[in-house]
Formats: C-alpha cells, sequence, structure tokens
C-alpha cells in the first residue's frame, strides 16, 4: 500500500475500534476509556497485529492527549488552581520523593549500578496525568477538590521530573552542573509565571473585544492558536505538551464562554480515543509474561503504586481520607515520561535492555490499573 | 528539535499564519484562500523556510482537503448529482480528451519522444477540485448548477484519470493490459454504483433510528466512519480520497441534519488551511523562473487551461454561456494527480526530470490563477 492509503486505513481502523469498543463497553457498565485501551490491544502488537506505530498515529496520539487537557483545563478555574497551588506542590513533592527513594534503594539492593538505579527510580517520578483527566471528565468530577489536586499537582510534578531527569542525565556524564539544573528551574518558573499573569490579563482585555465582534470562529481560532502555540512552548521548554494544552485550556475558560467548550466537542470525540487507542496498541503482552524479570517488575510496580499513592496522599493529609484517597489514586499512572526516562537510560547505555523491561512494566502497569480503580472508588464512594 | 517538538511548532505555525493571511487578505478583499496559498509559500521552501513536508503535514493536508469535500457534499442533493450524472461526464469527458490530445501533438512536436508525450499529457487529465470547491464554499456558490456540474465532472474526470494512467503505465512495459484496464473501470464503477444504491438506503434506513436517539453525537461519530472508510476505499482501488470524501457528504446529507453541518464547523476550521497552506509551501519560485524551459512551459500550461476550459465549456453547452465559462475555469486547476503522473513518469525512467520540472510548472500555475479568476468572475457576473 502506498503511504498515503495505509495512514487513512489506520485513521479509519483506529477510530471505528475505538468507538465501538466504547459502545461495547459502556453496555456492560465499564469504563468506555478502557474500552479504548482494549481496542488498540486488539489491533496493535499485542492482538490482531492489524495497525503499528507511525509518526502520524503519534501526531494524531499526542494532539488526542492534548486536547483532552484542554477541555479538561476549560472546566477548571485558573483562581481555583492559584488557590491550591502550595497544597498540590506538597502532593507533587512527596509523590516525587517516596517512590524515587524506595525505588533506588530497591534496585540497588537487587544488584544493580547505582546509576541504573538513579534512572529506574527517574521514571517513577512523572504522573501521566492522561488516564486520570479521561476519568475525571467521563465522571463529570473535574469541580471536586481532588481534581484540582490532581491536575495542579501533575504540574508540579512534570517541572519537579524536569529537574530530576536534568540531575540524573548530568549525573551520568559524570558531573551534576548545578547552574544548568538551577537556570531550568527558573526558566520554568518564569514561563509559567508569565503564561499565568501575561495570559489571564490578555485573555481578559480580550473577552470584552471578543463579546463585542461575537465571532464565535474566533473564540475558536483563538483558542486553537493558544492551545497549539502553549503546548509547543512547554515541549520545547522540556515539559509534556499536555501541561501547556492544560493552561491553554485554563487560560480560555477565563472568557467564560459555554459556546466554547461545545465548539471542541466534535474535535475532542476525532481525536482523544487516538491517546487511549495508542496506549493500547504499544502494549506487548509477551513482555508482561516473561519470568524472568516478573518478579522484580511485580515488586518495583509495587513500589511505583504504592509511593504515588502514599506519597500524594499524605501530601493531601489535611483534605481529610476521601481527597487522599482519591488524589492518591490518580496520580498512580506512568506515561510517557517513564518511558523517556527508560530510552534515554538506553541510549546512553547506563540501563540494560533488562531494565529496559521492568520500567516498561511498571508503566503499563500502572495505567492499566488506574481507570478500574477510580472508576471503582468513584462509583461506590463520594468524591470530594 | 526532537521530532514531536518540531511537529508541534509545524501545526502551531501553519495554523497561525494560514489564520493570519486569511484575516490580511478579507480586509484587503482577496479570496482568503489566496491568503492561505500565501501563508505556505511565506514560511515554505520558497519563503523563509521555516517549515519542511512531512509524513504528518502530508497527513493533515489530505485530511484537509477530505474534510472541504466532506463539507461540500453536505451541502449537495444526491439526486440532483444524479439528474445531472450524464451531463458532468460529458464535461469530464471532453474535458480530459482535448487537453490530452493538444498536450500530447505538443509534446511530440517538441522533439520528445513519443512516450514522454503521452505522460506528459496524461498529467493534463486529472482536475483537482479542492480550489474550486473552496470557492465554491466560500462564495456559497454550493447550489448553482455550474457547481454541481463542475463536481459531478470531478468525480467522472478521477475516473477517466485512472483508467488514462492504468493504460499509459501499461504502454510503457510495452503492453495494455485492456482486461486489466477494464476490470479497473468495472471495479470502480461497481463501487461507485454500490455506495449510491447501497449507501443512501442505509443513510435513510438509520435516519429515522438516529432521530429516535437524538444523539447528535451518534450522528457525528457515524459521519467520521463513512467519511475516513470511503476516502480510504476509493484511495485503495486507486482514486482520490477527495472522491471518497464527498461522496460521504453527499449519503450524510440524506440525513438533512442541519446540525451535523455545525459539529463539523470546528474540524473544518482545525483542518483544511494545512491543504491550502501546503499548496504553497510545495512553490518552488525559482521552478516557476527557470528560463531554459519556460516557453515550453507556458505553452504547455496555456494548452492545459484553453483545453479543459474549452473542453468542459463545449460538455456544458445546453446551460448556456454563464454556465460554461463558470464550469470551464472551475475544472482548470491540476493538482497531486498531475504531480503524481509527473513522479510515476520519473521513476519509470520516461520523463527527464527538465519534463518534470515543465508538469510542476503547469501544476502550480493552473491551481494559483484559478481562485482568482473565479473569485473575479463570481463577484462581476451571476453566477448560474
Amino acid at each position: 500500500m502506498m503511504e498515503h492509503i495505509s495512514i487513512l486505513f489506520n485513521l479509519f481502523l483506529i477510530f471505528v475500534s475505538a468507538k465501538f469498543f466504547n459502545y461495547i463497553f459502556q453496555k456492560i457498565h465499564i469504563s468506555p476509556m478502557i474500552g479504548e485501551i482494549t481496542a488498540g490491544l486488539v489491533i496493535g502488537v499485542g492482538g490482531l497485529h492489524l495497525v503499528k506505530e507511525t509518526s502520524v498515529l503519534d501526531a494524531f496520539s499526542e494532539l488526542g492527549a492534548m486536547m483532552l487537557l484542554f477541555v479538561v483545563g476549560l472546566h477548571t478555574r485558573l483562581r481555583d488552581m492559584l488557590k491550591i497551588g502550595i497544597d498540590a506542590t506538597i502532593v507533587a513533592t512527596l509523590g516525587v520523593a517516596l517512590p524515587m527513594v524506595l525505588g533506588y534503594f530497591f534496585i540497588l539492593f537487587t544488584d544493580h549500578r547505582g546509576i541504573e538505579a538513579l534512572f529506574v527510580a527517574t521514571a517513577l517520578v512523572a504522573t501521566s496525568v492522561g488516564i486520570t483527566a479521561r476519568v475525571l471528565k467521563d465522571m463529570k468530577l473535574e469541580h471536586t477538590v481532588s481534581a484540582k489536586l490532581i491536575l495542579g499537582a501533575a504540574v508540579a510534578d512534570d517541572i519537579l521530573g524536569l529537574l530530576v531527569l536534568a540531575t540524573v542525565t548530568g549525573e551520568t556524564n559524570g558531573s551534576i552542573d548545578i547552574y544548568k539544573i538551577l537556570s531550568l528551574f527558573i526558566i520554568v518558573v518564569l514561563f509559567l509565571a508569565g503564561v499565568f499573569l501575561i495570559g489571564s490579563r490578555s485573555i481578559k482585555l480580550l473577552k470584552s473585544r471578543l463579546e463585542k465582534m461575537k465571532l464565535e470562529k474566533n473564540e475558536f481560532i483563538l483558542s486553537m492558536t493558544v492551545l497549539l502555540g502553549l503546548s509547543f512552548l512547554t515541549s520545547y521548554i522540556g515539559m509534556a505538551s499536555i501541561v501547556g494544552a492544560f493552561f491553554a485550556g485554563l487560560l480560555m475558560a477565563e472568557l467564560e464562554d459555554r459556546h466554547l467548550e461545545d465548539m471542541f466537542d466534535s474535535i475532542y470525540e476525532f481525536l482523544v480515543p487516538f491517546f487511549f487507542v495508542m496506549i493500547g496498541m504499544k502494549i506487548q503482552p509477551e513482555l508482561l509474561f516473561n519470568s524472568s524479570i516478573l518478579l522484580i517488575a511485580v515488586i518495583y510496580t509495587l513500589i511505583a503504586i504504592l509511593g504515588k499513592y502514599i506519597g500524594c496522599g499524605l501530601g493531601a493529609v489535611r483534605y481529610g481520607f476521601e481527597v487522599m484517597n482519591f488524589v492518591g489514586l490518580g496520580m498512580i499512572p506512568r506515561g510517557e515520561v517513564g518511558m523517556i526516562v527508560a530510552l534515554i537510560g538506553l541510549n546512553l547505555g547506563v540501563i540494560s535492555s533488562r531494565v529496559y523491561a521492568i520500567i516498561i512494566f511498571m508503566v503499563v502497569v500502572t495505567t492499566l490499573i488506574t481507570p478500574f480503580v477510580l472508576s471503582f472508588v468513584s462509583k461506590h464512594w463520594q468524591v470530594k
């Protein structure tokens, strides 16, 4: 098949299978998101092998995650996020520190080198908020305190992850350049502060002008511009593009235009499934059942789960058990960042392919269990 | 830059520059579509060289063209198209035959081999309906007789182009396999008949069910499924994906749901600019001013323009001068298909790179002049 024909086939197959499994899973009362991941498992390398990853599909998947976080941002009030900022940072910090320390010593004790243990520990740092964001949106929980803590912590988490990764890769080069890391930190903080201060003011200035023009199309164009621009900028300074997308949503929410969300409905329906189908597509079941690494992988994954759950939970202690529980669970999934850390370590030659497989195992398991657990919890307990 | 960062940068830059030039050109009363092509010229290889073609951008461009033709299809009545079918086929046939014969003999007389002349003539065959479709939509002319004739002829034209290309490439292999070409023709006709008969019936059956469910989301999902599915199938049998997209629009128009169009508004706004910006991005101005080929290229382009204009115009003779004029002009742009023919010829070694440049010159010029001419005509004369 010529390239563009196979791209059309992939887009068709992914879209249709996502919607089909979404529908089926809704019927049998399982989270439709798990349906979409299952669709990926069925058509991907772990199943019928009908599609394989290409740069086009990766781009659609990334845009899907961006759309998701943008829409979640649209449902969130900027001032609520600022109010909760310090608490969210505490949640993130404890949720980064605990699994990192536990993971480091565990891998060290299983007879690996210090630098290897450091990489494996770093892979535990950053939460991938896509899964949780989708649960929050599907269950309409975006306005709860837990949701705000999770989203704020995910942003702080991403900054911490960036700094830890810079430190660890510096360590591999033999010298940690403290100025470089400090300047990275300052750039990130200045960038975020700039976005909040300049962005929210400009949006408010624009608001009255847009109201006069009454051009819905212009609001959509403005939103897409902010969305693509901030996603690019955050990924350019080394953070995840979805953090920029979430900020874009937060800023556009200041327009207080209910219509804006409707305009993103169809793009959301089109693009978001690509993110979840691609999660499923990348799962290689043989990796999950490789007995030689299974024991270490399982313990490492338990550390990933309990470390985040307890760390983040402790960070939210002043909000009571329900919030602690939901926040702790919501921060469990690791995603792209964990995989990127593993890949960097592999490319630098500091981790073995065995250790690489262990990290991938952890990413897959933490990603897959979270939607089940969160759906269960939010169905049986009230989420605050 | 890492790949996904540069993709985000490209998407941002293309979207923003498209909207910016669209706005500027509207202000100075030039077709906004030309603004988008200009945006591509400014940021592409002919200008600041900020972006280059990648498979991701090609995919976005193709999806943009599909979205455009889908929405144009949504504005078109299936029964109107069937009514006008035979006339549109006559328009297409004369518009294919005349430039092909003229082009063949012109190139033969300029001292090229017969097989080369055949390829160059084949590149003149297929109209690229994207440009004209956009003018029809921007000027709200979708309901005119001219629009229906142009859209119908573009479909027939694509079938004829497919058959001519199969014949010509057969000729290069030394033998024309008449059975292969005949079976290709039968497949295409059966496919289209199948889409019309089965498709329109199933849509009508679905209509009452969808009305009961009142789920707008389901209509969107159904539309995207039909759009991606038919686009894939038409490109799979060798036609242009936009033909499938147009059919998908025609079929979904049978639902007679005004809401459906609104749901595609934002996807249209997002994706369609990529198609037009990419047209501009691919233009290499140095090619247009290469004196060694300029004379032949200009005459060849005049043949492309006059051959289509007169051929298609004659095909529409029973509709009077206004329709003849607009249909003739609307069929002038050649696009991807012309470039694909040129590329196949180059890869088969039957055309020289000099002749290749002549074909690209023709494609660029016919594409660029049409929006100007059509806007001018539709502003100063009534389009029937």
